[in-house]
Parts: C-alpha cells; structure tokens; sequence
C-alpha cells in the first residue's frame, strides 16, 4: 500500500550545519567507516558542500509521479533522496523540479539514477549527486512511497537521517546519532590540523604514527 | 562490400538551428520519448550545445581508416557520428582530426568509443560526445562505411538525421520529422517557461498538474 | 614475503620532462602503441600533465598502511603508483598523505583503486588518476610491497619506470626505453606540427596520406 | 563497536518451507513487487530452491574473520547472508566452511562477494548465491558484526527474516510479514495454475486479462 | 502514436531452416561479419539452436504491456524480439508467456532486458536468450509498438528479419538477404569442414592458410 | 618490432601435473594468495581442471593472425594464453583452431576476450577460460607477439609460465616457482583434509582455528 508519511523528525539544525562543514570524508571515519553511498554516485557540479534532512522517495522504474507528491513534504534545509525500486538511469529530475524544490527551501537532490537539464541546474546552483546524466523522460503512471525507508546507493536511508555530501560523494549519518557524530568528526579535525602540519613539514608518517616497529613484527623487510 | 555514399539529404539550416536552442531533454520529449543515445555518452567538456546533419561511419574495431575517408563527405555544419561494428573503446579521433573536420565546417563529433588529445580538443573549442576518452592508437587497414544507416550507443542514425547534443547527452531527430520536432519542442519550452514561473513562486505541481486527485485514485494515502 | 626495495635506478630527469612535455598520446604511439592504463584511470581534475619516476606499492584490499612505508622512498620528481592485489575502489589516500607526499618532493599519484578529498587536493593542486572517487576508509592491518613490479590498471609497472601522465589518462615507459622513446616522440611531434597546418589549411588527410589508392585495392566503393 | 547478537527471532518452519515451495518470482509478486536482491546475485549451480532464516554478517573487504564467528550463530534451516562494507569481490567462502555450516544444520549461502571452491561445493549441494564466483584469498585481521541489520545486493536484510532463493535471484521476506505474504504467495499460484492451462489451450491474455478496451482507450492503434 | 502492424512479410521456411543450422558464427561470418548482437545476451539454458522470424515489440522500462499485445501478432515458427526504449533488467517475461506464445507456435524469445521462471522456462524447453535473469515484476500502464523497427542489444531488428541464435549469442538476418546468405553460409560450411580434417591432422593454418609470407612481409621475427 | 620466441622453458611435468591436482584456490593460497586472474575470466563449461606451460600471445584488438603463428609454437601439454593489447571481446577463437591445437597436443585456451563455437568446443572437450563468449569473427591484418611476457586479465603471465584453471578462475604460477609452490599447496591439502574432518563433525572453527582470544582482544562483544 503506497504511502505518504506526513511527519518526520528532523536533526538540530546546528549539527546539521556543523556535519556540512566537515565533509563526507571525515564524517564517514568520524562514524566508523559506515554510511557511505555507492561510489558511482557523483556530483553534476564540483565544489557543493551540503548536509541536510532527507526526504526519501521509492519510486517505480521510469516513474517520476512520486517526486511530485515529495516536494510538498519538503521543508526548509531538507534534501530530497530517491531510489526506483528496479534499478533504472532514465532522467527523473529537471530544472522545473528544481525550481519547485528550491521555492520550498529545499538544498538539493541525492537520486539512485539519472537526473537532467544539468546546464541549467548548474547555473541554477541546485547540486545534484546521482548516478547517472540522462535526459530520458518518465511517465505518471505509477505510486511509491514517500518518507519510508530506503536503500539508495547501498546504503539505508531513513527519513530525517542526515544527507552529508561532497565532492568525494555521499554519506548518511542517522539522526539519532548525529550530534555524537558531529563530536567525533570536529575532534578528527582538530586532531587532523596537528597531524598535517606536521607532515606537510615533512615528518614522515611512519614516525609521527609510530609504525616502524609494528610494521617489523609483521615481518616487514627493507632490501 | 564497404561504401562511400557522397550525396545525402540535409534538413533545412532554420530547424537545425532551432533544435540546437532546444537542447536535448526537450527535443527528446517533444519526439515522443525515443531517440536519446545511451547514457554513456558524455561530452568531454561542459557547455557545447549543438545540432547537426550527421554524416554516420561504420568503423571497425580499433581502426580509424573510414574517419579519414568520412572527412571529405563533411559540409558546413555537419557532425560526424562514429560507431565501430565490434564494441571497442580505442581513441579513434585526436587533434589532427579535429583540425581536419574544422577545415571543412564541421561541428562536432559523436563516438561510440574512445577519443583521445581532449585537452588540445577543450582548447580548440571542438565538442565531441563520447563513451571514452582513451589514447590507445588505432591501425589503417580494414574498410567499414560511411553514410549507411547504424546504430550508435544503442540509436539508430541515419546519414542526415540532426544529431542534438549538450550537457545531458545525445539525441537523433530523424531527417524527414526535424520540422514537425522542433514546433513540438518550441510549443514544450513556451509552456515550460509558464509552468517554471509558477513552480519557481511555490506553487506545488501536485496542484499546477492537477495530480491529487488522480494519485488518491490510485490509492496513495497519507500518514 | 612482504618488501620494501630502497634503492631503485631512475631515468635521466632531462628525458623525463621531455616525456611530460610530449604527452600521453604521443608517448605511446612512439613506443609503439603499447603502455597504456585501462581507460577507466581518469584525472580528479583537468589540465595537470606530468611525467615522473614510479615509486610502486602493491597493497591489499582496503588496507593502506605500506602507502605510508612507501611515502620515505620517495624523492623529488617521483610518482606513487599503488595496485591493490585485490580489486578494491576504496579511498586509500587523502590530503594528509598527498601533503606529506609533497613535502619529498613528490608530484601525484596513480592508483588502481579509489581516491578521498579530491576537493582539498585540487585545491593543493595535487594531481591524482584513479579508478574511483570514494570516501570509504582504509585500515592498516597487512603489510604489501614496496618497489617491486606491479599490474596496475592492466600494465606492468616496474620500480623506475617513467609514468606519463595528461588529461588523456596514463602510459608507463619502461626506464631503460625512454631515451628512445622520447627521441621518437619528438619526432612525431615535429610531423605533426607539419601536417596539422596542412589539415587545418582544408588538405584532405585522403590526400596528404595518400590513401586513395590503398583504398580503392582494398575495394572501397563511392555511390 | 563490533558486536555479535546470539538471540535472533526465527519465522515458522512451516510458513519457511511454504515460502521455499512458492520460489522467488511468486513470493515477490505476493509481498507487492519488493525485497528483490540485485540481479548480479547468481545461483553456483542450477536446481537449488530453499527458504531460511537469514542469520546476517557484516564483513570487512577481503576479510573473512566474521564469518567463521557467524558459523556458530546459526542453526538448522537458517542461512548465512553476508555482505562487505566496502565493495569486494574475494573469496570469502569455500568447502571448509560450507562443511561447518552443514555441521549446524546451515541451508546455504547468500553473499554479496565472492566464493570459491565451486565444484567441491557442488559436489556437496551446499547452494550459494554470489556476485562472483572467486578464488582471492581473505585475511583475518579486521572485525565485522553478525546479525545486525545489512544491505545486500541492495536490500534490507534483518537476521530472522526469510530469504528465498532459487534460479532466479534471491527475495527478502520480512519475518513479521512472512505468514501473511505465503498466504497471498499460494492464492497466488492457485490463481496462475487456471490461468495457466487455458494460455496453453490458446487463449490470449489480451482476452483472458480483458486488455483490449483499456489498449483502445490508451490509444493503442492496429495498422 | 503507438501502433501495432498486424501484417509483416517472413522468409521462406526452407531458408530459415537453413540458417538454424549453420549457427550464428558461420551466418554472421558469411553476411560480412554484421549483425550480431551485443555479447551480453545470453541463452537461459545451453543447447539450443533456431532461426525464426522476428515479431519486435518496443516496450517502456518495467512495463511489459505490450508483450500481452505481441503474442496476438506471433505465428508458427515465429519468435519474439523485445527492446526497452530506456534500459532495464526488469523480469519482463515468465512462464505463463511462455505457454501462450509455445500455444501460438512461437519458438523462442530474445529481449534486451530480463526474463524470470528459468527453471521452469528450461524444464518447458522454451529457450530465452537475455540481458538479465531477474524476478523483478512489470506493470501494465503504458504503451509500446508492435512490429515496428527496433534496436536490440545495439543491432537494428525489422520485424519479419530472421533472428539466429545458439549458445554462441543471436545473429540478425535481414529478410531480403536471408537467401543469398544462407548459400554463403553453406559454402562456408562445406570449405570448413575441408580444412577441419586437415587441421585435425596436424597441418598447420600457417601452412593452410598460406600466411608465412604475408607475415614476413609486415615484419614478423622469429627469435 | 613484432616477434615470435621459438624456445621457452617449460617446469617439469611432473609438477605440473601436481598443479593441476591442486586447484586454483589451493595453490593461489599456496604461493601467498598472488597470481590469480580477473574474477571475469569464466570457464565456457564446467568440470575442467588443468595446468599447463603458457604459450603467450599478444593480439591486436579483434585481430586473431598471431594465433595461428601461435600454434605451431605449441608443445604437448602447452596452454595458449591470449591478450589483445586494446580491450576486446571480439570471438577470436572457434572449434577450427581448437582442432588444430589439439593436433599439437594443446590442452587449452586462456583469452581476456572473446571465444565462439562454444558448443562444438563443449562437444570436443576443449577448455576454454575467457572474458566473453562472442561470435564476433576477427580479421587477418595487423602483427602481434608470441612468447613475450604479457598481461592477461590483470595478472602478469611468462611464457613458460604454469596456468592452473578449473571452476574457481585461473591462477598463474611463475616457472621458477612451481616446484616450491606445489609442495606447499600440497602441504596444505594434507593440512585441509584433518580440518574438513574435524569441521564437518560440528567443531567450530572458531576453537579449531582458537580464534576466540584475538577476537576479544580486538573488542568484539556478544549481546
């Protein structure tokens, strides 16, 4: 039975901000090495930086009626995630859909296949990460589902869970572990910052993490 | 037995370059859905928007004999479109080509394989369409054909069908429909413009479109 | 048994810069069309051209430690390029290792396998070719080699050997060949400079290639 | 933090050998056209038709500690369902392990990896369902979860639910829904049993579906 | 406008049984090396062999409406050939459509995309060749074409063509051809099976073929 | 310059035939889990388990010439291992040079591209591992290697070189090598066999491997 969900929770927007900042990479370690998208998903454009509430859509193969009904349940900050449920690069999202999004306060787009108009949503500054470039058209034939969980890229999206992505890709952390998410992350920064000045000095990293001797125990030989 | 057709039909200048303004996603919808090339094909730099009369070469696998040939078949404005009989991802075509197909009045050219001297091609502003950029070298020994009917990343080109091509990717208009095409597709942007402004204000496609009532029909329910 | 080789013979730098002076696509014409990476190794960003002696480290999958161990052999001019002995798209590099990488005098990396914080290495203008962009994380559990031949990409990389690297993609140069090698890349360069003014002036390459007769023996027909 | 959960809710046994009998097309028809695996999901040898309760394992790339801890999880009738975190195709899983898991009653395998050893493994009808068949070795070196909740091949899996495999591909049962979706499964396959004999009698599904007014009233046009 | 052509022109029986004869390989060498599609597309169960008359059906991604429509068109000995317009691994077709085109006297299928029930497809001998196996079901919402040209698996398919195929792939025929191909494909047999006894022997192709002097006089070394 | 090697060194039979006993996945593991080829490299029928001394050839992209030359270099007990130097899947291989290989005592092909006429090579016994099964013929025009180190599938092959292949894949063992690998690969058989009997009687491998300790130690927690 195809579905709606009206209400969904959503993350402090603080930490929504501050996951923004740290960036996929850091955000993805910060949690343990989980939660990241399939790497096939790309930016149509390099620089864009975002972290933002996900509204999820299951939508059939070619169908892009669902993505209709999504937007009305966007909110400010939000992003829009969708998977076809079969797996389909047809050109789901345009620059009329973005435009629409965009009048809701919506940040961008995350989508498990094609996306098009891409000049236009480039000059737009709407960021899309997607799986594939394609101008092919969908029809209105078919429901799915809005905010229920998805798997999009291989990864589990919940609605609300946080959309962190980059250009390195795409990352979710689960609401309910963003704040402590966050943490972690700014910490890794922190620590981060010491550690690279260190080695853009030219500190090697067999030194300044201390690996020689582990490395020897492996039975690692210099010849 | 391999053949050089010398005449082929044009469509008129005009529609050519109205199809061009058109772009891709639009002039695809406008014919009805049909005609996009696969996916894979991706310009190898952004902002070329073009249409073209294609001038269509059969090529063998890693051989760029029958490029050389096609040259002379090429007019003003015309676009090459290459596609070898065995799939093979070789970089058939480079800068000496390119300066060669310039020469003539050539556009552009559109492969279903591999193209190779793209930073000299980006600096030369000649927009190619490709499924890879590859700088394997080819041979010159066996014949293919130019200007037979072939497919090309999955589309079916006849010698003189327009070839429109931008960011989203590729599309063939067939030779005798161009004009019926373009007034569709014009018809499309007018109306477009008018939805855009609506959608850009906030106005929700559930209500531009008219869609609840056909979505609560089909059993959408909301939570 | 796992290796580090920290002595390895490199080419005359004279004839290494010549080599990145040519480009990928000259280089292995002039060595007869072999040398090539898979075409999937793709530049995180557009316009580096290098050409640089191997440093070659052979990891396993999803593990980057010897990277680290591989950092110390390199000097001034080098070029990391890493192969996992497994297929694996992770992101075994990042802006910390490309800082300390810089800091000997290191000037990019090819890897077999993914690539993280490709925006801040741009911006350090740190030149990567990879199979991928991806985030994921690495561990550092099991040792690799460092030095010895290595496939990477579907070539054989030998300590030493001279990567040649542009916006085409990437082509090894055996250490003992280059000297040749570039001897006839010059030259090809200095024909082509020759027959690109001809092709851009309107000659046929029919003509200037005198291929007219060859073609007609092989049965070309024009109708 | 790696954990292992020794207590997982299992479905009826009678409800799982009803699903095993339905097959997967049936069963996923049934439960509304979802909880399909990837098609790249692949049967070693043809013939193999279970259902089990999916005890569930989250593995490092290339690392195949978790798995022998999973052995020990599971019991009669249940299945291991395994999927690394960062795309690999290795070898997880060869005879050894299928003896052990035979041992405890273990049905098969489902894994969005590799596995080796096929003929010994054919040999001793231990049914598995892989992306590739792959003799890479693993190490044992890195922690993983058993029976958390998993993405494989693009679906949720929960320990405890029901997967059901056969040539075709692999489906999904949530446990909760299990008894309902056999219900709907076996209407349904009484209902294609009718069906069945008069499409083999010569009846049209054009007329056996009644299509042919909803054809006319789409458009649809005989020439 | 879609449209179904009711009335298509088929080759001589005798010839298209000629040509399931002489197997894909022999009729693809003996048309000049065309016609084949793309390699993907692979037979459901191994052994089969026929040539048949295709009835082509043009279908939306996931929709297999059409397919409904195109059993009606299918005569003895036909088989039906079906292409998405937007690329999917959807399970199009399954055992009950197979009956209904076995009741039609329709020989086989050969689609671009997935087909589901292979067991019981191969226990029925009702041979497939496809891009996918898959479960995934389809919906009835949107039209196609029946009979129309189409592209499948990148080869051009008029409807009425003759289609070969084994357990080498699938050859396309065109109608108008199908005779004189069919006699070059018999000489070609009768001089293989010459060279077979030969070869068998021991004589070399070197030797058969008369190549060593064409070989020296490209260069080839012996060393 | 293209040439062809008449003398290689081949390992003794004796240890070959040990190889071959063996298996991919035991003597892959045997010599430190090095050497195998790409997972894509499937055999055309099940069953067939060989070792044998690589005759290499290196081929133009769909140009099957070097082929022939590469015959009459075969020894009994020799296995052809193919690589075109341009990828392709082209069907350079068919039951006519399979005859003539086995005249010469050959027992196998090994080609990171195409092969064809897989049914009468089934018929014959011929085993053949390879990236695709394409009737896609080849032409005779352009030069190669035989018996010069290649890369084939990802995995550096020597003439002389000993190919083991069955159901899991193919795995190369260097010449020099072979006897010091088979004595391990043999050694771990024998080491293989009182596991699988202590497995198969229900003892874990987590006590048989006393696995428990590291996993605790690593922080792994039941719940």
């Amino acid at each position: 039975m195809p579905i709606v969900r009206t209400k969904i929770d959503r993350a402090d927007p603080a930490v929504i901000a501050g996951l923004a900042e740290c960036g996929v990479a850091t955000v993805h370690e910060a949690q343990g090495r989980v939660g990241l998208l399939a790497s096939y998903m790309r930016p149509i454009f390099r620089g864009a930086k975002i972290a933002a509430s996900a509204v999820t859509v299951s939508v059939p193969p070619a169908d892009n009626w669902m993505i209709h009904v999504a937007v009305e349940q966007m909110q400010k900050g939000d992003v829009m995630v969708v998977s076809p449920f079969s797996p389909s690069d047809a050109g789901y999202f345009g620059d009329l859909l973005a435009g629409s999004v965009m009048a809701r306060g919506g940040v961008g787009l995350i989508i498990d296949a094609g996306v098009r108009d891409i000049a236009d949503l480039a000059e737009m500054k709407f960021p899309v990460w997607s799986k594939a470039i394609c101008a092919q058209g969908t029809v209105k034939e078919t429901l799915g589902d809005v905010n229920i969980p998805i798997v999009c890229a291989g990864a589990i999206i919940n609605p609300g869970d946080i959309m962190v992505a980059d250009d390195d890709g795409v990352c979710v952390v689960k609401r309910e572990e963003a704040a402590e998410v966050l943490k972690k992350a700014q910490a890794r920064i922190a620590n981060e910052d010491e550690k690279r000045e260190k080695l853009n000095a030219g500190v090697l990293g067999l030194d300044l993490y201390k690996m020689r001797e582990a490395l020897a125990a492996k039975g690692l030989k210099y010849v």
